[in-house]
This record gives structure tokens, sequence and C-alpha cells, in this order.
């Protein structure tokens, strides 16, 4: 199966991509995982390392797409 | 049906993303089309008028999502 992590942090520009692309994702071939970084601060690791800066960013069977710009994953931080 | 338009420049970023990306989509619900910028020239104006800045970048039922970063837009038109 493949993995598509979708990585937000409920910012205006997270939701609106969220919504579209998670949405357009084939589910029947991708196992589809949304994460909120604001919720869920000790994910923010785990996504430096699989080279997430900023987000929205989707991975997909662990390959960073940043999609557009919301916030990036220092400000997450804070 | 929903329609997805994938534009690239044939760039590295743009070709790693689409095969991604455009894979990922749900062909069942979306009609995916790859428009590739750099040979169809007399698209780019389209794309422009949709929002797209920069490509690789996804249309969604007409909302833009820029992927990473591969070139922009006015640098195709040189």
């Amino acid at each position: 199966m493949n993995t598509a992590i979708f990585y937000h942090a409920g910012c205006p520009v997270c939701v609106g991509a969220e919504q579209m692309v998670a949405d357009a994702i084939d589910h029947g071939r991708y196992a589809v995982e949304v994460v909120h970084l604001g919720e869920q601060a000790g994910r923010i690791f785990e996504a430096e390392q699989s080279g997430v800066k900023s987000v929205p960013a989707l991975l997909l069977n662990g390959q960073v797409f940043h999609i557009n710009f919301g916030a990036s994953l220092d400000d997450l931080k804070k």
C-alpha cells in the first residue's frame, strides 16, 4: 500500500489545501493520514526528519512535496 | 467529473513531482491532464489566468496549488 501523509497546522492555507488535495488522492491505492502539527507537536520531529520545511506538505511514499505556503516548521515550535 | 491539470516545464523538480503527484490522484474521479508549458507555450496565458505563478503546479477544479518550486512562469516566457 502506498502512503500519503498530509501535514498541516490548521491555518486557512492548510485547510483549503487539505480538503482539495487530500480528497483528490486515490484512497483505494493510498493510505491517507492527515496530521495537524499544531495539535500533535510530538510529530514535528518526524516531519522534519522526512524533509518537511513548511506546511502544508504532502509526503508521498516518503517523498516530500511542499504545497503553497502556510507556515514554517520553525514557527510551529514556538 | 473533477478536473486536475498538472502544469510543468520538464525540469527535474517538475518531473519528479509529476510522476508522484499526478499518479496519486484518483483517476476514477478526476480527469487528469498534464501540460508541459515548455512545449506548449500557447497555454502559458491560460495557466496565468488560473493563478499559476510557477511550476510545477496542480490545478484542482480551478484552484491552484504550487508544489515545491521548479521555475517561475515569467522565466518560461523568455
